[in-house]
């Protein structure tokens, strides 16, 4: 299971406060300790409007890359800016996120204050057809040749919630692109969305189902989610999100973003790695349990 | 889900001592409380030498109804324990369990001491064709025509590890004799057998296959499984069980033997009804939730 890690997060307010303050002693200590605890990237995440994003990324990068030698997961809505940080990564990473959604609009959209102004770019949007670049479009080019690996959501502009169907078209789409961009399969993180469980009508069964597809028509392909996506709006969610984990690493998920420090959710995974048969002997589990990880 | 409540059993030493002592209220606040966590069955196993197992038994069911009206899961290594305790039950309940395996040969073997009586008494089952008569053959017929559910284990007389090939084996077979004695598929609890993690090399990966089958060419029998087994001999098992229940849930077991009182198990096992989409908005997850029972 490859884990990242998504404590530094500048949504979490003593995150944003040691951002605010330019203090990179929380930052490098939740770095630390979420490698120690097996994270294999450390997401890095601002949260802070375009103006000052991508200096924030630059100074939470740097403190991260003071601390430890995990690779960064530079996470952001804004693909330019995931592009525009690359370069601060003292070693390849992995891009939060990739997606076939036209990157223009969105981009656009964020900027626009007024409905009128939002309608005004929506028709210039329809009538330009050079700016239907999506997402994809701009990172795979990018990562192509080296080691990044990058996640790629299943959503296109249209409205969730989506079939499995409707997922495993975005997905095949996604795929051609890696193709014509020469990205190996196997660097990119597949996530299919995963919708709030309160509105979801068949829970999680249409990402477990596409999750199993995907790996049948694409096993080197990596597939992640966010679980604390399924339980948004509902009480304890630590259940909802442990179960989330768990049913999707039956269906194949391979990588997911969380805490690593949550000692349950850690035991939950160790054991069922153990229990899909990626434990020899129990030696992985074992091996945590008496390092302390749960 | 449908849970088997498994707290009232003679191994664990305050069950054992309320058993010795003649005391019932231990026990009866046992079936009450997991009846109130929603037990569908609360299971009763006297874990007695055969010459006290069935007076026990007939104390403990006793107990159990004077406090609850949910119907009792008899628990017995012994098939003719099962089937002569059915009558002490007040209501219809689940037999637990039954199987392909050859009966007499077992039930002998355990009234046997030495290795020339075990030796002389196999010798004497292989010659003695009518003496092949399996547990299933025992309770169905006891079962045929009422609203007895049953727990069927997938196992023969053959030794653990087994493939899926050879549980789906012993399925077919079992369902082909349940389609004799006219037992409805629906009041079958199928429990594939859970190996102990530790020694199974590819983990639960065949339970979670034959499961998966199993629904495909059965959807309406009912699927089920001992979670504590595959955490026998580990560390912090808890992890192990519930990644079982979990794993086991999304490959479409939908009954378990466990301890309903636990709730951490409770609020995953609540979750995941939800992930699967058998919770409509959520309400039975909200609904647990406020009634404390996690």
């Amino acid at each position: 299971m490859i884990i990242i890690g998504e404590k530094i997060n500048g949504s979490i307010p003593s995150v944003a406060h040691a951002i605010r303050t330019k203090n990179p002693r929380l930052i490098q200590d939740l770095a630390k300790k979420q490698a120690e605890a097996g994270a294999a990237f450390i997401d890095v995440c601002a949260a802070a409007p375009p103006e000052t994003e991508l200096e924030t990324l630059r100074w939470l990068i740097t403190a991260v890359q003071e601390a430890v030698d995990t690779p960064v997961a530079i996470d952001s809505p804004s693909a330019q800016t995931c592009v525009d940080a690359m370069p601060f990564c003292a070693r390849p990473g992995l891009i939060n996120s990739a997606s076939m959604e036209i990157m223009e609009k969105m981009e656009i959209m964020e900027k626009m204050e007024t409905e009128e102004e939002k309608q005004a770019g929506e028709k210039n949007r329809k009538e330009n057809k050079s700016m239907k670049k999506s997402k994809a479009d701009l990172i795979f080019p990018k990562i192509a040749g080296t080691s990044w690996e990058c996640v790629a959501l299943l959503c296109g502009n249209a409205a969730l919630p989506m079939t499995a169907e409707k997922r495993l078209e975005i997905f095949d789409a996604l795929m051609k692109k890696a193709a014509a961009y020469r990205v190996d399969p196997a660097r990119i993180h597949i996530d299919p969305m995963v919708p709030a469980l309160y509105t979801a009508e068949d829970g999680i069964t249409p990402v477990l189902e596409t999750m199993r597809e995907i790996k049948r028509r694409c096993p080197e392909v990596r597939l992640t989610g966010g679980a604390s996506n399924s339980s948004f709006n509902l009480p304890a969610r630590r259940y909802i999100n442990q179960g989330f984990i768990l049913l999707a690493m039956g269906a194949g998920m391979d990588s997911a973003i969380l805490d690593p420090l949550h000692k349950d959710t850690a035991g939950l995974i160790s054991a069922a790695e153990a229990l899909l048969g990626r434990d020899e002997l129990c030696m992985g589990y074992i091996g945590a349990y008496r390092a302390g990880r749960f």
